[in-house]
């Protein structure tokens, strides 16, 4: 039983990310991909749609500019045959500020031929928002009394 | 074949939320359910973690007091036996402002004899905060020129 496409795809992706190598990852993204990156990309331009490997490795070079992985915990996870979907919480660290983040996201991945070439991730873009400016939103209590 | 657990789960849910009928949802509740909905817990009081079929069909309650399901759409979705994963995009209506709220959730749930266990709710939750407040947040560009 050969490994699934998921876990080669996320060390080439951790180390992308880390180490800034990307020639692992781009060999592990289909020229076709079709890419989305769910978040607030008023504040960082690398969230998105993308299509095709040009595009998407420069957001991963964008992302390796801006953040390095600690660690990541894995909650949920599904696999199919060419296809795998997990939550997964991420202690991250933004190199500008040197500032701890701590988010969870959710992603949706398709494999052709071991590539990868179609995601949806989403983030918990309030968590990612409060840490990066290193201060609560002081949002007002909304819901009904019930 | 019987239907998936996910199907009758998503009908009953709706139906709870839209016309507040309740004893559907309940039934396909485990009185045992881990329920994560993550998310900005300060603005809604309905995120975060319950345990237990009371405390969730609580929340369920809550979530109906508050907001209406126009349409949904399902972008992604993974089957498992007895496990489900989807990313969604909602329409919703807020009922005390009677404003539009579309929003993309993703989650992850498993089921025991036909009913939830086990669920994980991702929520994006910068969309929810600025539409509920009917502004944007005005973010700063973060994001190292690259």
């Amino acid at each position: 039983m050969t490994e699934h496409s998921l876990w080669r795809f996320s060390r080439a992706m951790h180390r992308a990310i880390n180490e800034r190598q990307l020639d692992e990852i781009e060999a592990l993204i289909d020229e076709d991909i079709e890419w989305s990156l769910h978040g607030p990309v008023d504040m960082f331009p690398f969230f998105g749609a993308r299509r095709g490997k040009a595009a998407v490795v420069e957001v991963i070079r964008q992302m390796a500019e801006n953040f390095s992985v600690r660690r990541f915990d894995r909650e949920s996870i599904m696999l199919g045959v060419d296809s795998a979907a997990s939550m997964m919480r991420y202690s991250l660290t933004a190199l500008e500020s040197n500032q701890p983040i701590n988010l969870r996201i959710a992603h949706f991945a398709r494999f052709r031929q071991g590539r990868l070439f179609s995601v949806r991730i989403l983030v918990d873009s309030h968590e990612l928002i409060e840490q990066t400016l290193g201060r609560p939103l002081h949002l007002p209590r909304i819901a009904r009394p019930v």
